[in-house]
């Protein structure tokens, strides 16, 4: 059976940066070679970078993809990779508009392209706005294996591609993915992987973007399993790697180009066009294998969300040319929690931490925020608001909930001020709770750039506090977040003696209704019927359809669920539907 | 011929408000059945609201509106509406998924249900997101005459259901709109109904929305044509109507149900299901015709922009609960504009302006403001900010930018807490053009829950301005803007003699390299090309290019182009795509 040497490039690529992307390209596809591989696949649009949203319209970006593209196929020859097949995702244009494209580049050409055929266009996809689906089917002889290749959806969806390939032959499937990281994706993503394989009846190589962009984190968690779905290999999370595995294929000298119909599908616009491009008729001479590479498990929950929230903090900061952040640290968990993980993001040197008290502030509140500031090793400096907020209330005569707001709003623009003055990028401190329920004060506590634990619900925080302290006492480090932060009732004190209890629901109830009706989109008798309180569930859902406006002007921060508040969740503002009783809608 | 009377309900429907939009299609109906009316046809999705976004997938949000329906149809039957065919949109849901559907009610029952075939998935739109494409064709007859119905995009895509209609025979062709305003988007629109008319080979009844929803504005430009194309009948824009038309048809006593095909469209996936629904199959006893009634002309350019933005600031605060607006008037022309608007939308007694001077504030940005206040009769009071920017700048040690936003957010809080304290909505009063190049402040100008003038370029604010002192001098009123904030040179005065063309080239050139590159997608080469300065494109596109986090940020605003800053323009925020010299990227 021929062998071949496939290198899966788990690479960081940054949106509309194709210069620095083909350098990248180039180094990993140089290593690759170094080390004896044939066949070397990049992601998906790892020439564009993912997802390019409306820069996929532009006709001048889509050229500069093209011409970058055969300029890398030419300085791959160069570097004496020629020999190699290199399989590049990018963005393509043709007559039929924008396509998700997959490059074979060989002996400095431009070989065959392959455009992404099932376009998702759920939760985070826009992809039926941008793309034009791919009939084209390109199958590509390497050294006397024929090797085809589709993209990230292909896979998750039935009757595309992939069975196409395997109905008229194939002995390799590479898939090029940009599939962003969900808290325990990867449970459904190895079967699935599997699953391929074995309808292909040849191997899958699924190689997966790390790194994050915007509100996405891609996980990496790339692969190889065998044609009886058997996992070969698999790359760690949330880090740069290439992953080489020898293999040993069966040839199947495939000739088919005409993909048999089945009867019944009339709507079905599943007629592939097949092309077999040869490049190199026969195998490569024997060689000794090198030792199989190891199966990285995937990591336990914590780890998994904490790493993603430090991946997604750190790129977001980087890629946006940020190198310090700085951030309100009131005493609580959250801004305990944010701090931490923009000190494991970006170095505890780059952490700003400013406590801004007020006349409602407890002394623990500044005790708390100071030992934290200690323990992390971040900059710490208290900048009282009372000044400004007395100027305020005194001059527009401000009560209630005026007044509340515009502590928050004095330490919002004290942090904005601090950004302009300094060049840090602001940290929002709120979780997916508050943001739920609308819990938080529009230009105050909402003031930032990015918010790390946009997407993470309080009791959440609360364990991944513990977690990470947890961790750094295995270790011998110390526990960055103060015992007191994580153990203390939680308050806005915003008015004496305030704490959030007041408002809302207790936050394990509150986070496990959330969950049902945001996530799983339970409706209102659905949560009777599971036995929830009439009176709680009413409350939080009016209190989650009436807070869209608030949620819209949140910063982005790093989504580690099928539906953060973000891009992928878009309510009207002006809205009158309430999931209430029938009675009281 | 069988005669027919029409009625199109051009109406004003609230999204997620089943109960009340349930209501006024009663009503409505009512009025229609008692001048006589045997068709009464109402805008697409007018029982949900439109768009719904999200709410679409809701099955609770989609049950609701089936028993709506239902329950419509059988108070339809006891207002005495039972003799009449009722066309109503609604949100339907199937087993494969929701639909954006147009049931006919008659005689207390849903008798048929068309889905929308043509999915729009572009600008604004994101049906391919929501909704499954309908491939079932119902065509009632109803007094002897073949009736069919369509939605919206139905009419702007070729080769769909009207051409399948015109293929297998049809009387008459309703169809049923949600087609949010653009400028001069009715000279696309008259033509293109007319076009359909004749590929059917019957009349076109076309019936719109009118109303905002968020940033989206309906204009309405219901109208009938005949089926060679002749316009028959339009209604105005902006404003509920009910047109009602007498139409003698041929009747072609249509019977074939299958929709011949064409060879060579192996991929076209348009084979429609044709059901032919027999309600009635004699016609009326002739009856003496109402007189025509007449054709709309479209409102001049300037007079429909300026409805267009009184309706979406109008429908935003009312639907939205908020029956008084606040706003910073800067004696500037954008704040005038802003507060003329207001006036218009929701009544002088209904806007607070407040001045906001600093140290650096110019003695006219006072005089003017309390002018234009005085002009509209709108409340006015003074706000000087600078005890608190004082604060602000010595406890931080502010200086340069730092300085001037702290300005900018002042004024921002102040409008905040007023807000909060009286229950105004704040509107921010940013035009296009500083949008498109980030000349504002975030959490400063950028403050607000509505922006009225947010897709209006600069060039056209002061166009808008200028018509509308010349309307009121034409009507006898007082001009409500001061002649000095159109005339006077604009600045933002956060510094000693500031002046806007310090940062930026001069409004007329940065509005047509803004459209070009905005509206038109011109690359940089293009518009070198074109011939505008190479250093002056640079700059500009440089500034656009940078600029999508503060227009994401910024609050929504009535949307009067193809390509305003809002949900149909996306950018990645983590974007180093320039749209430079290729050797500067």
């Amino acid at each position: 059976m021929p062998q071949l040497r496939i290198a899966l490039a788990q690479v960081n690529a940054c949106v509309g940066d194709i210069a620095t992307n083909s350098a990248m390209i180039r180094n990993w596809a140089r290593s690759a070679v170094e080390r004896g591989a044939h066949l070397v696949a990049f992601p998906e649009m790892v020439l564009s970078g993912y997802p390019v949203e409306d820069l996929a319209l532009r006709k001048s970006f889509a050229a500069a993809n093209r011409v970058a593209l055969e300029q890398l196929a030419a300085d791959l020859q160069e570097d004496g990779c020629g020999d190699a097949l290199v399989l590049v995702g990018h963005l393509g244009r043709d007559d039929e508009g924008p396509r998700n494209s997959a490059s074979f580049l060989h002996a400095g050409e431009v070989v065959a392209t392959y455009h992404k055929h099932h376009l998702p266009n759920y939760g985070v996809f826009d992809e039926a706005r941008y793309f034009a689906p791919g009939f084209d089917l390109p199958i590509v002889r390497l050294h006397g294996l024929d090797i085809g290749a589709v993209i990230c959806e292909d896979i998750w969806q039935n009757g595309g591609p992939v069975a196409a390939l395997g109905k008229v032959g194939v002995d390799l499937v590479v898939c090029l993915n940009g599939s962003p990281y969900e808290r325990a994706k990867d449970d459904a993503r190895t079967p699935l992987v599997a699953g391929r394989a074995t309808e292909a009846g040849a191997p899958v190589a699924y190689v997966n973007l790390v790194g994050a962009q915007d509100e996405l984190v891609f996980d990496g968690d790339s692969m190889v399993t065998g044609r009886d779905g058997r996992l070969l290999t698999r790359a760690a999370q949330f880090t740069e790697q290439l992953l080489v595995l020898d293999t040993d294929l069966p040839a199947g000298e495939h000739t088919t180009t005409t993909v048999p119909t089945e009867p019944g599908t009339v709507r079905s616009p599943a007629a592939f066009d097949v092309q077999r491009i040869l490049l190199q008729p026969d195998p490569v001479p024997a060689y000794e294998p090198l030792p199989a590479p190891p199966v990285a498990e995937p990591l336990p929950d914590e780890a998994e969300v904490w790493s993603a929230l430090v991946t997604g903090l750190r790129d977001y900061a980087h890629k946006n040319g940020f190198r310090t952040v700085t951030l309100g640290l009131s005493g609580g968990i959250d801004s305990a929690v944010a701090a931490a993980l923009a000190a494991d993001a970006l170095g505890a040197d780059a952490v700003h931490g400013v406590s801004l008290p007020s006349d409602y502030s407890s002394e623990h509140s500044r005790s708390d925020a100071a030992d934290l500031a200690e323990r992390i090793g971040c900059h710490y400096q208290e900048q009282p608001i009372r000044d400004m907020v007395e100027v305020f209330v005194g001059r527009l005569g401000l009560t209630g909930l005026a007044e509340e707001n515009v502590q928050a709003r004095c330490r919002g623009i004290t942090l904005m001020a601090l950004s302009n003055q300094y060049g840090h990028l602001v940290l929002a401190t709120g979780n997916k709770t508050e943001l739920a329920v609308g819990y938080s004060t529009i230009y105050g506590d909402a003031v930032g750039g990015f918010a790390p634990i946009k997407d993470v619900p309080k009791t959440l925080v609360w364990q991944l506090a513990r977690w990470r302290n947890a961790e750094a006492e295995k270790r011998g480090e110390v526990a960055p977040i103060p015992e007191n932060s994580i153990s203390k009732e939680p308050s806005a004190e915003l008015r004496p003696g305030q704490v959030d209890q007041d408002s809302l629901p207790p936050y394990d109830l509150l986070d496990e209704v959330l969950d049902r009706y945001v996530e799983s989109d339970r409706s209102y008798a659905d949560l009777i019927a599971e036995g929830f309180d009439a009176d709680l569930v009413e409350r939080v859902l009016q209190l989650v359809d009436r807070a869209e406006y608030k949620r819209r002007q949140y910063p982005p921060g790093t989504k580690i669920t099928f539906k953060a508040f973000g891009r992928d969740r878009r309510l009207p503002l002006t809205n009158r539907w309430r999931e209430l009783r029938p009675d009281q809608r």
